[in-house]
């Protein structure tokens, strides 16, 4: 029976079909004081280049006066330097042809609004960001899922095997650099590989590429964007992870010609981003700040990333497995079958150290016995401690569930 | 034929469906030098806060550290400051049930998601902001459209005729003060009507209410979601006009027991408004700096409005009526019934004025002889010889019009 005071409207199938992602109902247990935290996706705070930002926005509010706080088209100047970042990777695009976002969920969203509708088949590794989860799940697509192999990306024959079908999917979603959670790179074959599909079946890919300036080993690979026959790739970028989240700041690069629907997209949903955020963004930019920035950020990174690996080689059990980022992140750990890091979680907590149990980023499938960690928020220090930490709950849990299992 | 380089995917319905706003694209028209413009819907640049902004920005930086910079929750004192605000309009609420947006753009994108699907009934007023338009074509929601007095507001009789139809339509869209383009307020009889259709039929009321600070006549009446049983009204709030629009802040209060649908329909679209302005809206409210400003903006833009509304009495011609808005920022005009506000518009730009057909803000209807007259963004001077240009060419258009017909 209804409560007396319960409304009795519904609501749409889209709030019904999202689901709130657990990591942002666990992230409060890990960021508790004591706690070792491998859980956030955050950039380590004393990195922030706080300073910076603020002259960049006294100067953006000095030089543009009230143009920095009204509505006002894009800004050109960061479209311009955006399209010349864009070749760097191989992307030759005019500034037409770059939008400017929130960041990439929200080039996810608008995605979603001018390609997919209900039952549209999305290709989607099985293992993914929970927003390319929600991505796909608010207009009622369905997603088609493929493995990933951790050395080389995407399973592309399966991804060739789906786009071939009738109906056609709708889009493919590639994240090529440093892939959130799995912290895998898609190979040069394999990125050649899924230009040709996307040509040859006419199936746009898009290309979520948050990372890419994170690279602390190996060459630039050219974006899949840049291999692909203009027309049938999107590419989305985003300051978030380089500058700072509450930047919010993003773009879309997409095929010429989409600028009045994707113009109309974004202003169905929120109007435009912050004239005054663009302004000091674009001077951030232009004057040469990025650069140096980004090699202090690569720096410590790197340090982190290398002291995880070590650790998790010195501290986690046989029969463990995990993915070796050439950037980003993140690390995903594949634990013995046995293992469960949902049932494993509350004990970490308790030996005050935290991670994402894998699950959160499945796509359909279970996947109990992995974990996402991330490397770029705790200190180098405090990573040695934290894995060493984590082995130990790990052993435990694999001896208990052991014993479980023989017993039954 | 398809030309050779013509990407050959279908792009989703609802991508078919959005059309660009007319006013974006002639807003670069009346943006010309020399150019009296009536048309855009800004804020007034030379009462933009910009020392109080940046102060605001460098104390949250001060303050807050990296946490102004990072991935955070919505700030909590901000969404106490909002409930307390609510007060005033007498809306009782929690700050849990405060939702920090980017504006009330974003805040009808997220009641789009959270109640609308194809085909649902959303009632709104024929004459609407353009973005309340995509808001219901995005879902391919079907809008059932009321007349407008421009007196006492919408056609509440109409409303409870449509209200009470099965299938129910999923909610009622009202702007409750100094409604754009229309000028015109819901009288408290109608807003209480409003309130009693809500509960009655079970449809929530969606209010959104960006000019409500903007007040230059009259008293403050309650909010039509304070007179709404508990769980049948939506409030959407802005500080894009009082304070800048590229703060891109605003909010939603929301009944009790949607928080987590809320908050997942809003990561779904970008993830979260940015730390750093949340916090630097929040010091420059809570520090007691918004009412001063508000002060000010009133002040200026109650003298723009009564020197338009006495340039509309002596310049433009018989038959003409227009709204006398008692806040916000438009008057709507309705020339006599020859008049062609798209085809006088050239005649206009040549003559050095600016407005926005009324067209632009039809739901269904032509409504070809009327036109939204923005105050709030030119000095009581231009508004003087601005209003003087437009009669003239009124009034040329009009002989002209009417020799045409009768020669017909």
């Amino acid at each position: 029976m209804r409560e007396d005071n319960e409304p009795s409207y519904s609501l749409s199938a889209a709030a019904n079909r999202l689901r709130r992602s657990v990591i942002r109902t666990i992230l409060p247990l890990t960021t508790q004081p004591g706690v070792i935290s491998f859980a956030g996706g955050l950039p380590a705070p004393e990195l922030l280049p706080a300073k910076q930002i603020q002259a960049a926005i006294e100067k953006a509010l000095r030089e543009h006066g009230s143009d920095a706080l009204q509505y006002r088209p894009q800004y050109r100047p960061l479209r311009e330097w955006i399209a010349d970042f864009m070749s760097k990777l191989g992307v030759e695009c005019e500034p037409e042809q770059v939008f400017i976002t929130n960041g990439c969920q929200q080039g996810l969203s608008i995605m979603a609004r001018l390609l997919l509708d209900m039952g549209a088949g999305v290709i989607v590794e099985k293992v993914a960001f929970t927003g390319i989860g929600q991505m796909i799940a608010a207009p009622g697509a369905k997603p088609l899922t493929v493995e990933t192999d951790l050395d080389t990306g995407l399973d592309v024959d399966r991804v060739e095997h789906l786009t071939s079908d009738r109906p056609r999917p709708r889009m493919v979603i590639t994240v090529p650099n440093y892939h959130n959670p799995l912290g895998v790179s898609v190979s040069p074959e394999k990125r050649k590989r899924l230009a040709e599909i996307a040509a040859r079946y006419r199936v746009p890919i898009v290309e979520d590429d948050p990372y890419v300036m994170l690279r602390y080993e190996g060459e630039q690979l050219p974006a899949v964007t840049a291999l692909t026959e203009k027309g049938y790739a999107f590419y989305l970028g985003s300051f978030s992870k380089i500058l700072a989240p509450a930047m919010r700041l993003g773009w879309i690069v997409a095929p010429p010609g989409l600028e009045d629907k994707i113009i109309v997209i974004r202003e169905s949903f929120d109007l435009e981003s912050s004239a005054l955020i663009q302004r000091a963004v674009a001077e951030f930019c232009l004057s040469g700040q990025l650069e140096p920035h980004l090699e202090r950020l690569r720096e410590a990174y790197d340090e982190r990333r290398v002291t995880m690996l070590d650790a998790l080689e010195r501290e986690f059990p046989d029969g463990a497995r995990w993915s070796r980022p050439k950037g980003g992140m993140f690390i995903w750990v594949t634990l013995p079958e046995e293992a469960d890091t949902w049932a494993m979680f509350d004990d970490a907590i308790k030996r005050q150290v935290g991670y994402v149990p894998g699950e959160a980023f499945a796509i359909g499938d279970r996947m109990k016995n992995t974990m996402r960690l991330n490397f770029s928020n705790a200190s180098p220090a405090d990573i040695k401690e934290g894995i060493k930490r984590l082995g130990k709950v790990i052993r435990e849990h694999l001896e208990y569930r052991r014993a479980f299992l023989a017993a039954k």
